[in-house]
């Protein structure tokens, strides 16, 4: 496995791979890697020829007040883990690299960004599209793998790839979750000791809302209760909403997310429903 | 040559050119061709194996009172003048084709768009711009060719390419003139007898203002009185900037630029004005 940080060495690298027919699987991350990150490369390198993992903590998707400067990082831990599950490029830019300058032209995401961490998190939306599409002109990927507990940015990065035509095709990868149900995530370890063993509750609020949600009811007076009941965290959000649209309508999936911020880490999750036939 | 009609034969088409190894140059136009098409798919014959010529009069960068629905279209004639200049491809969406639904995502340009035509057609760039982008994933261009004539849309897209790292290179074309110094646009054919034989004067102005800025003269008075004195037309504008990033202070090449809207056409033309060593 070799580390990339530039541009042009990334961009040399990919024009070999297309000269020979290699299809690449692009792995987005902002490293401090865990399992979840590691199953989506697992399903890259399964479905490419080579394997791509972006370790890129980008400033442009984190608010003033949120958390940029005191995101994890450890590069060495991350190449390891990396190379462990077979990926064959780090590409691991700096801010420079990335954004040598301001960028001239927005790329903005529409109405799936007003609810959920949309809401809560004004520009994030905006960001994650701004990078993942400078990584996928970059790499020049043939298909690139998100996590379904981002389950947000996941529906807005299919919006932009619809909406543009881009080449490559995106691939869901199923939440990653410790034994006890927590969903895997590099903000984790901010958690105490307490938090930790509380957290687990956001998932069986989770699957306690989903149950009412099949025997349709509201989910969101239960879940309530029940997290104010089990955490000490604050509850930031819980929706409901039509999956991928995030719109008010229900069709064929929704989306039940939920976010609670403990007190150094905010932490997201979700369950998708199918709801054809019920 | 080929007329190409759907999304889905023209990646069918571009896919079996990228397994052979084949460049491709694409011209996007919205029909309606003149010599100034014409040069830019000579120029793209010349750089590139195939040549992709798309033929797209794009609603999204037409505001609600502009000429979208009288715009000139004669695909018939277009094809004829597209194969004898050596086009390849001539792709010709319809409007469902490039649009099957509402876009969820925007790209917008930012202070560039601020100025010049930009500054009277409200959301005519963001147009420009939702097209190229998706042309561009399309035909997977090496490279993409604009006249030098839509000089505040080349700045635009150049930015565009620049700030996301697109694969292409973007390629200038000089404009392509009349005789008497008029520039090539499909627009011209709405002009009357009369207009046609002012029309040079909008090229005249533009020399004069040029001589006047590298005498260290500000042009736009003497360019305001001679358009008013040879043109029955009503001035637009008459701008300079800097080149190509619009802004106020001048650097190494200035763009002086001008709109006049005649009865029925809106003609634009402008200059690109070498400042280094004066």
């Amino acid at each position: 496995m070799r580390t990339i940080e530039t541009v042009e060495d990334l961009k040399s690298w990919v024009r070999d791979m297309k000269e020979s027919g290699q299809t690449i699987g692009l792995v987005p991350t902002m490293g401090f890697l865990h399992e979840g990150h590691l199953s989506l490369v697992e399903k890259a390198k399964h479905e490419n020829d080579k394997v791509v993992m972006s370790i890129f903590v980008n400033p442009a998707q984190f608010g003033p007040n949120e958390d940029f400067d005191r995101y994890p990082r450890d590069l060495e831990r991350d190449q390891q883990l990396a190379a462990s599950a077979g990926t064959d490029i780090i590409f691991a830019p700096s801010v420079e690299e990335m954004y040598p300058r301001e960028t001239q032209i927005a790329i903005s995401a529409g109405a799936q960004a007003d609810v959920l961490c949309g809401a809560k998190r004004p520009g994030h939306f905006d960001g994650v599209l701004k990078v993942v599409t400078k990584l996928f002109h970059l790499t020049e990927a043939d298909r690139a793998y998100f996590g379904q507990k981002d389950a947000q940015q996941l529906a807005i990065i299919e919006s932009l790839v619809d909406d543009y035509n881009f080449t490559l095709t995106i691939r869901r990868g199923e939440t990653v979750r410790e034994a006890d149900g927590l969903a895997k995530s590099s903000r984790n370890v901010y958690l105490s000791e307490t938090e930790r063993k509380e957290a687990p509750h956001l998932n069986k609020a989770l699957q306690l809302g989903k149950q009412l949600v099949l025997e349709g009811n509201n989910p969101l007076p239960a879940m309530t209760d029940y997290l104010n009941e089990h955490v000490s965290g604050k509850i930031d959000y819980i929706e409901l909403h039509d999956y991928p649209t995030l719109t008010q309508e229900l069709h064929d999936e929704a989306i039940l997310a939920l976010a609670v911020q403990f007190e150094k880490a905010r932490l997201i999750d979700n369950v998708i429903i199918n709801l054809k036939g019920i």
